[in-house]
């Protein structure tokens, strides 16, 4: 889920300190209003080993009034609270109305290590997901705010902080649980993994995970402090004493510090100028679709399906993709559902409904032109749907395609990615081509105009809902031929990883 | 958890038919009104096998208007349906917007019988009750009214039930799956237990139980109805689109039918002429606490700590048998929590909070004299908190005691019963008493107005909070001798049994 906290953010340090300034005077002002309003905050505040967790705490310790203001770390638990079912040490660390707990991991770390170091079963981390989530619905329902921030790096980043961090050990190494450090460092992917499991299934509507980028410290600093204002704002604001209505996230865009480079996004680090010569192309499509005929007739000899969902912008290229890939399967094997408004039917029900209608039989293919991800994409931005709905949809999204999966359904997402000069010249192109013209519409204008909004979406969704049993891929389709070439490439890919094929390649 | 629901409740043929009458035309008419309001309604009907679930099906069909609803029972999966994910069925059935869908057990047999055929572990059903949660609060979210009903009935008039129909098996036996039959005829306890442990932990926030008992079929049939009229009249008249504030349970108190009969409560099935011989108490006491001292030791030494709650009536015995008790115990192992009103700092915090604070640490004992139980008691019938903040309670105490017992503590509950003539003595006697009269207030006075009111209260808690690591214990209290000896041997023997205590006594 992490790849959309790996996208280089960072702050300047004259925006920074610009902001900061800013900033604390309206944190310090909402903090009063809390304690007046009686609303008890829990920030969490959690993430990957040296992603400067310590450094968030103490910029908000600085930040807010310190009186009303409790930091509680959980280390090796005490004999007192070794003595008492586990949460009692919990439970002695919450807030009383009007004031605020900083919890250092909270009840996340002893899972996520537990599970990490193989101390705890499949079982046991289930049982214990419950009960976070039950515990944490009890105290949103009790009128407890609670605010979750994981912070997240790219593993070469991580190395380096804690090789930096070895080194000035005299004093940094209370920073560290000594004994794991070699681990972590060494089993990036494995620790990403857990925390992944963990991240995703207690990402609730009540209390849902603000992923932050954590590699440059200003970004994620002002980051996490504006989060926490505009929650805090919101909740303020509520009508009535539904505390729901406000959760642990903002309602409406994150106001990102105003540096270019705290808004890159995933789709900023795809080259776009990537290209595929002529006769390579037809070379590789024909082998390409060769090989995909193949497997498909092979999934079906094995009874499993494949759910493929295209996502791009206007004009991106999705149709042509698709084309491609449909032409080298046998038309008994597939469908292809292109997602448009739902029809009245599709409209009485829940959003997945419509997608769960096609979900084809073992061994079967469908093809999703446009998907589930409108509801996070289109209806998001242009406010369709207030982010009391579409928030949660990630996690509705990833329990629907871990069902999928669990069914040995194979999953594909696409994101079909051109640069906004390029969109310009395909629009004026269709426009111009009487066959074509049909294909553009008010409607892509309007979206195009939004860009940067969508850009944003996009990260957003690649971060909650990029999965291990589920990635998204982000296609550069500048080069109409590259992208086809990549798209084909990573169905066959996927395909023959999954079915174990033996399609005569490697 | 279902003791509360085998009191013996009915309903007689003559009330049945009047209400039924009234009942009929307020449903129909509430029918429309949420087909106009685009409403979506679940109810499922799930249970005890032999409990009468499809009559109560036919029952529902046959009230309301069967244009607008569909029946679904899951029966061993079509081909269809075997070749999806396991929800693809149940996403078929899903009712559009205005329409009502009744499923026949719901997503909930199959984990059920599953987990009692042992063919899945526990690991898989946590999985799939996680996967349960998700999927209700999702549909909820969305706006759809989920409303679930367990039919339950004790083992004889199971036994004799299931006996009948194999008797009349011509036009019966398409009600059974016959293969089953004989296991859960014979295996009552372990399909209880299983049954158990699914429901407790999917009585959530947003789709919580409603357990009705089914040993009569008018009283399971017109509560049925009474209940479900009452929560679609919730949701209607619900304030908002905030669909959390009108959940899948009564708000208020069940408009239980107009017989003396259905009205019954666990706490009428007590003996309560039930007394001792003042020899035999005094023998029995003093080898009771001559073990009760021995084994609290034992538990000191094993490390095993222990919670008490005592519960009951005013003037009902708490404080004498609480005595009997602590005159047995070392005074270091033990502290008595007297539970008032709460101080400041405890009303700042989440209700829970100030039982947590008292948890003893292992190899201790607390005695909290009233309990966490004032919150579905006192705090329900006095109206000092509103529904929907405690019928959660149920589901709240039962996680909260689930983490006692894993962590080892051993949990005993008392429910200390008198009559209402045998409270109006004592009261006033203790009024005559000038040492006692400060034990006897107003409140006392107003609380045995509302004794009818306190005893469908206690039977509600019975229902969803008597479980299997933590049963309540219910004792006729009108003889203090006798309370007081019940109350001891429960303790030793509850103690003894958890710590496989060698006191020399079996």
């Amino acid at each position: 889920m992490f790849e959309g906290a790996k996208t280089g953010r960072k702050v300047s340090k004259s925006v920074f300190k610009k902001e900061e300034q800013q900033l604390r005077t309206l944190l310090l002002n909402k903090q009063f209003e809390l304690k007046k309003a009686k609303i008890p905050l829990i920030v969490i505040v959690a993430g990957m080993e040296g992603a400067g967790k310590s450094e968030v705490v103490n910029r908000l310790d600085e930040w807010l009034d310190s009186s009303g203001i409790q930091v509680h770390a959980f280390w090796d638990p005490s004999d007192e609270e070794r003595d008492r079912p586990r949460y009692w040490r919990f439970w002695r660390t919450m807030p009383p109305k009007g004031q605020i707990a900083i919890l250092f991991g909270g009840w996340y770390m002893q899972p996520i290590e537990q599970r990490y170091f193989n101390q705890c079963d499949d079982s046991a981390l289930e049982r214990e997901l419950r009960r976070i989530r039950d515990f944490e619905r009890m105290l949103v329902e009790d009128g407890t705010l609670v605010v979750k921030f994981w912070y997240h790096l790219d593993e070469a980043t991580q190395r380096e902080r804690l090789k930096e961090r070895a080194q000035h050990s005299e004093n940094a190494r209370w920073k560290m649980l000594p004994t794991k450090k070699s681990h972590v460092e060494e089993h990036y992917d494995k620790f990403e993994h857990v925390a992944e499991q963990v991240v995703r299934h207690t990402d609730s509507y009540h209390a849902p995970w603000n992923v932050v980028e954590a590699t440059d410290e200003n970004y994620g600093q002002l980051t996490t402090g504006k989060i926490l204002l505009q929650i805090i704002e919101q909740r303020l604001n509520a009508v009535g004493d539904d505390p729901k209505g406000a959760g642990g996230y903002p309602m409406g865009d994150i106001d990102l510090p105003d540096d270019p480079d705290a808004r890159l996004t995933v789709l900023d680090n795809l080259d776009m100028s990537a290209s595929i010569k002529k006769d390579d192309y037809n070379k590789q499509l024909k082998s390409l679709q060769t090989e995909l005929h193949e497997l498909v007739w092979l999934a079906y000899n094995q009874r499993r399906s494949v759910v493929m969902a295209f996502e791009g912008v206007d004009a991106g290229g999705k149709g042509g993709a698709i084309r491609r890939c449909t032409e080298a399967i046998d038309a008994r094997l597939y469908r292809t559902i292109s997602v448009g408004a739902p029809t009245d039917e599709e409209h009485a029900h829940h959003y997945l409904w419509r997608f769960w209608r096609h979900i084809p039989r073992d061994g079967y293919m469908t093809i999703f032109d446009r998907s589930w991800y409108g509801r996070v994409l289109v209806e998001r931005v242009e406010g369709f749907t207030p982010a009391s709905r579409w928030r949660p949809a990630y996690m509705e999204i990833n329990n629907f395609e871990e069902q999928l999966s669990e069914h040995g359904v194979i999953v594909l997402k696409f994101w079909l990615q051109i640069t906004k000069e390029e969109q310009l010249e395909r629009f004026q192109s269709r426009q111009d081509t009487p066959y074509k013209a049909h294909k553009i519409t008010e409607e892509d204008w309007r979206n195009r105009e939004k860009w940067d909004d969508y850009c944003m979406a996009v990260n957003d969704m690649v971060k909650h809902t990029s999965t291990e049993q589920a990635p998204w891929h982000l296609i550069p389709g500048n080069d109409k031929r590259y992208a086809r070439i990549e798209v084909l490439s990573t169905v066959v890919n996927t395909l023959r990883r999954a079915l174990n094929g033996s399609s005569g390649r490697k």
